[in-house]
């Protein structure tokens, strides 16, 4: 059987070179970076070469990354972080109604625990937020605007230049969650007017359990994890020496391969849109078509079908795939992104989203192809709902 | 040159066969346990026998474990977690003065940021804390009670199941900070009237960047990390999969060797003590000396010598040691766990921690013994402080 991985958005496997790197740092050169002597001198020089690569990468400077456990992670440091720090200035927080859920639950607990009020922007049609609503949303008391680079699920690329350039001559920060963004695209922090951003390292080939937090140098904010002096006394615990060497690796590595990798899997995302739309009657796509679609994400409904047992039967013939954020699964509810962008419950039941990735080939798109209509069609023909929506369309 | 590792209350190697067992995670069995197909179903497979391992390590039930990123952050998620879940009935935190920074720093931004009180209660000259001094500070409004299991400084094993059972008695949440201890000792959470726990990987041959908090059954806090719904939507972000193997084989592993390794290492440990108070005069051993000692900790004063210049020297020597807490270093204020029981600055400033481990030998320990005194002696008779010493005790 074929073995076709299409979920990259939700995980992507280490790169066997990034893990390479990292082992020694396992058995080897192991000692606690906090500590004095000369074995402990190479976990600290291992941990700044990781910074310099992750600061290279993003056109910042080494000072200004921080590693954490994750994006999410990020994603909380920078909201409750900014908010504990500015609560005397204000404790409004905007942010768009298609987040991650790291970032909606941490608005959610803002609201709920630390006495922040939140706004939650729409998007349109296609997922974009709209300038004018985000200007609209500001009041003398907003002191933080969080808009993700681009998103997990239907992968459209927010005008983030343009929100960072308002935000910065309204003085609030300006905060994105690139944990998607960073794996595909070019980021130049400084170009973009971001004040923090969010990264994931096992987005990028790198291993689980390290992500990045930028935060633009002179910024201060209010502590997420506390204790020890680690980090330069910003977030503490003894480094993940591994995980930070994998990220660092894992970012360069990337953006050496950025400039092929782009164009082969945008032109691969393409042949498996286009195929999808013309073999299966009916299927919509959800997002852009144009330049502000991440070069790897595709994302359809095809209604009369269900998500879950259309990803059991792709699986049945080897292929991995996602309906909804695989990382905010265990709630039946339709994915909140799906809703924004004005999709009704049954097309966001019937959502499938296939990303790409550098596994991918022109044989896997091929043969998904071959696969995935026959699949939809055989489950359509047994769909209630697929019955009315053909009435409802006068097709039948 | 000899290579002896005396800092493994600072951090373990990872065991190159927890390594082995990680492996598979990075790069084959990488799905995102969130998601529907068979390989995400091997991942959370893998998470679930971790969680069983560390929950039949501690006599504790699978639904207790939740994985996190560290210590640091279980003990974070601790404080933060009972003070914004029990803010209606109290605020008042008790914990103690010899905490790791962890703790202490948290209790900090409760004071500080969130409105919360926090004692900080003495230790005797040995670093135990005194019932009686608990029971005096407990008001009506104290909802926490957090007391490290063993302390990473010193080795002195607490009163727990006293202080467990009198929070449980007295209806207050006692939460427990076993990162040293978990890796030296058996630990029944039930017997002892644990309500939460902490512990780390890293500090028994598992890897860096995972940690465990154990919370008892039907307790419910406010989440720490907010986002996805993972661990039964208490801690968000895509789980460390290698990290949590590692963690688990870890533990049982450690579990499986205790019996043989606890007698060997608190053998070499008494060699160690026995020969530095003989061979070094005015050598002070800091701690306790009885049973309520960690089996692999040793902690001296060493009058008349500075001790970033003695681990330097030790180093020169192969020998990688500690002075005060290298979790907490980049501080140059004398540690606060050895002011606690009462030592002087001068004492405190000449401190030598040496934690023993798995790597150690005999002939490792006969090396340090024979090359120690000579530094002690060459160092102190360069130093007017010890000239001082001597005037003042009227040796000289």
């Amino acid at each position: 059987m074929q073995n076709v991985y299409l979920d990259y958005a939700a995980t992507t496997p280490t790169d066997p070179e990034v893990l390479e790197a990292m082992k020694p740092y396992f058995t080897e050169f192991f000692g606690n970076p906090s500590s004095v002597y000369s074995l402990a001198g190479k976990s600290r020089a291992a941990i700044e070469k990781a910074r310099v690569q992750v600061a290279t990468a993003l056109n910042a400077l080494p000072e200004e990354i921080f590693f954490t456990s994750s994006g999410t992670e990020a994603d909380n440091w920078a909201l409750k972080g900014t908010l504990e720090k500015l609560r005397s200035k204000g404790s409004h927080v905007i942010t768009t109604k298609i987040e991650h859920h790291a970032i909606l639950h941490t608005g959610n607990y803002l609201e709920k625990v630390e006495g922040g009020s939140v706004t939650y922007l729409p998007v349109d049609g296609e997922g974009r937020v709209r300038l004018e609503d985000l200007k609209a949303a500001v009041t003398d008391k907003t002191i933080l605007v969080s808009v993700m680079f681009a998103n997990n699920e239907i992968g459209t690329i927010q005008p983030i230049k343009a929100i960072g350039e308002f935000c910065r001559e309204k003085g609030i920060l300006f905060h994105t969650d690139a944990v998607q963004a960073a794996a595909q695209l070019d980021i130049d922090v400084g170009a973009l007017s971001i004040d923090m951003m969010s990264m994931s390292a096992h987005k990028m080939y790198g291993p689980k359990g390290t992500g990045v937090f930028y935060v633009r140098k002179g910024l201060k904010l209010e502590n997420f994890v506390h204790g020890g002096g680690q980090e330069k006394g910003r977030r503490a615990s003894t480094e993940n020496i591994a995980g930070i060497v994998g990220m660092g690796f894992a970012i360069e590595r990337m953006k050496v391969r950025l400039p092929q990798e782009k164009p082969r899997i945008s032109g691969l995302r393409d042949r498996l849109i286009e195929g999808v739309l013309k073999a299966i009657p009916h299927a919509k796509l959800n997002g852009t078509r144009d330049d502000e679609r991440l070069p790897n994400n595709t994302n359809f409904s095809l209604i009369g079908v269900e998500g879950e047992t259309l990803l059991l039967d792709l699986d049945s013939k080897g292929i991995s795939a996602s309906t909804g954020s695989a990382c905010s699964s265990g709630s039946l509810d339709p994915s909140h992104v799906l809703m924004a962008i004005g999709l009704t419950h049954e097309q966001a039941h019937g959502s499938l989203r296939m990303t790409l990735g550098r596994g991918t080939t022109e044989e896997q798109i091929d043969y998904v192809l071959e696969v995935l209509p026959e699949i939809v069609a055989r489950r359509r023909s047994m769909s209630p709902l697929w019955e009315d929506y053909l009435k409802k369309i006068g097709e039948k």
